[in-house]
């Protein structure tokens, strides 16, 4: 009557990406347009930058061996031949002589350094330098922030907003990228009423559909194929429409057994169940399966577990099939401020938040999304550990 | 003929959002796509939830007194006396027995507590309990997620995915988030090319318009208004457009003082000059100004400091006026693993890295934008500091 589930080692879920090749599909995107995006190939630079010697400040181009010896008391007097603008092709400067330069503008030929403009003054036809330069100060040297032929960005980075910039100040108008995974997000059970019915005892509103598409939004497409209530045909429909159209599944809810049984049974129709229960609180009813490959995940029916192991199991399979070469959660270490306890031979996730540079738990019963729309992160008990005492360095993962 | 300019201190900069009020316009967003939208009003909860006591768990309802004694030898034993089935309604249970129940199913009249399955099993018509439970164990208490009427999310809360979820099922199909502020871009510089222009020494592709667009989008909506080329009329242009159908204007370039005093002209004739230079490297040409409600950034023309004083000074600017009441760069503190140098007097913004948990400067000219897009934050170098050592703390700035 009651199934105990076979529970599988928690290392297994978080491996679970690692069965899922990215999905190579391009589409090309505008520089404008590229936060976040991965690329899809090694871009290479077309040419130099900067294209030649340029001046990193504004100020005098000279010869840096005549500023020696120069100082506020004993200024070394150049003569001013000229402005060197920022449009035009490198001027000259003649011993003896200095020329005006701004930040960006070409290095002057023969000079070889720039004296800042607050360490000179103009006297007349004559420039006074305060201070002595070295060899090629305040000069940006060819080549020196990306040269032609080198790798601007990998294949598999994903792009800041930093990269960006680099990718147009190279000339690059529009970028290859991964598309973005297509997720079909399916909520399940009976109890579940839509947003206008009115609430009572034995209902409840759908959580897991917002969570899931507001929680993947920065590494997929979320498709919301509805809640289906307790019925195994119209899961199979949705299943049929989610593999034509998407790559990957993502199920949550069935937390009666029948209802589990049920959406196992689906599973197992249109691909495999790989783990069916994992050796964690919460989320120990955690489901994975797959069919070639598309990844299918039945997450439980309470929030709580679907925002961890959405974080910790989910989206590593997004950023996997979007591209990204970096799709492990993010972990961090920390000093725990309180003690936790856990149960030897399964893995605890705790939310946290950080106090004075602790790592403080969020401990309760189990089950509360306002705890979780509070904390800052998880905490993981590891396996071994019945106890970690204040103190002690704890990991945690970032909410992504 | 060389302006010097009057130079403020940097901390007028980080504090130039206090200069905003926040747009309050809305707009009614779906639950589905509340991720990163800044809540309008205080939601208040319309019921408890859970609305009725609920198990946490899979197992038995009881009396918690009738458990008492129990272990793994002398298990206590209790009448089978039915299902409680997640959609019904509480049923009840009489002295001597228990109900099943599942995670999430109301918990049965009479009864408090719940034994977990791990610890029972069904043997005939009876269930052994081998380990006694506390009052209440493994019950969620009517309301203790949140009770009727409590806040949920806060008017100026950024609602990241945990809170859709809160929302969600707390019945919530659409929820009023402030507008996102229209940002006009605007590029400078009789230098740029576009990106069908083959590049050569004297020109440059415009990095700045694609930087801003892609580093607001989180905060914002960008409209790029194109690059002015050293022309008043067209910028004055670019001005009555922006001020007709934005919020805020970001202007970046004008590396020329010549072009920065056609900039500042045009600003003054719009609106104010508030700031023009800061005593901050890299960055020092910063101009703050203003139109009554709408901010006016004037960024220099390299791509670095635009990215360092669009994370610290512009992106906390579109957080204010995007309702956000949580506006200021986040910082951070850590130990330096090599020295940095600075001059007294002038904030240092250095581009950084962590490496075994130490902080490490990337130091080089300054201005390399491919060295920005490799690093993880940045690191500040107070106006009082000359020099700070490897093992001293110091602030850093993560990029937005």
């Amino acid at each position: 009557m009651i199934k105990f589930l076979k529970l599988s080692s928690y290392q297994k879920a978080l491996s679970f990406c690692e069965l899922f090749l990215p999905i190579e599909v391009y589409e090309e995107i505008n520089v404008f347009e590229l936060n976040n995006r991965v690329s899809f190939e090694d871009v290479f630079s077309k040419f130099s930058l900067p294209m030649s010697n340029r001046s990193s400040v504004d100020g005098f181009a000279v010869f840096s061996e005549e500023t020696f010896g120069s100082s506020e008391n004993t200024p070394v007097l150049l003569k001013l031949q000229g402005e060197q603008k920022v449009n035009d092709p490198p001027i000259e400067v003649k011993k003896g002589g200095c020329v005006r330069v701004a930040t960006g503008s070409s290095l002057p030929d023969n000079s070889d350094g720039v004296v800042m403009i607050e360490n000179a003054k103009i006297s007349g036809d004559f420039v006074e330098i305060y201070k002595p330069i070295s060899y090629f100060e305040n000069v940006l040297k060819k080549g020196e922030d990306f040269k032609e032929g080198s790798v601007l960005v990998n294949k598999g980075k994903r792009i800041n907003f930093r990269d960006s910039a680099l990718l147009a100040a190279a000339g690059f108008e529009t970028i290859k990228v991964y598309r973005k995974p297509r997720v079909a997000i399916i909520s399940t059970g009976d109890e579940i009423i839509s947003y206008k019915e009115k609430i009572s005892v034995t209902k409840i509103y759908d959580a897991n559909g917002p969570l899931i598409a507001n929680g993947i939004g920065k590494y997929a497409e979320a498709f919301f194929l509805g809640v289906v209530k307790d019925s195994k045909k119209d899961l199979e429909e949705k299943f049929e429409y989610a593999i034509e159209n998407c790559d990957c599944i993502f199920i949550s809810g069935g937390s009666s057994v029948g209802e589990r049984d049920y959406i196992e049974e689906v599973i197992k129709n249109f691909g495999e169940v790989i783990y069916h229960g994992f050796l964690v609180k919460p989320g120990k009813p955690l489901l994975l399966g797959k069919r070639n490959n598309i990844p299918i995940i039945g997450f439980p029916g309470h929030p709580l577990p679907v925002m961890i192991h959405l974080n910790l199991v989910g989206i590593p399979v997004l950023k996997k099939l979007g591209g990204d070469k970096n799709y492990y959660p993010k972990s961090n270490k920390g000093i725990l401020g309180d003690p936790v306890f856990s149960i030897p031979g399964r893995v605890d996730l705790i939310m946290g938040y950080r106090k004075d540079n602790l790592i403080i738990p969020l401990l309760s019963k189990s089950d509360y999304i306002s705890l979780a729309a509070k904390s800052e992160f998880i905490i993981k008990i590891p396996e071994d550990r019945e106890i970690i005492l204040e103190g002690e360095e704890v990991e945690i993962y970032l909410w992504d």
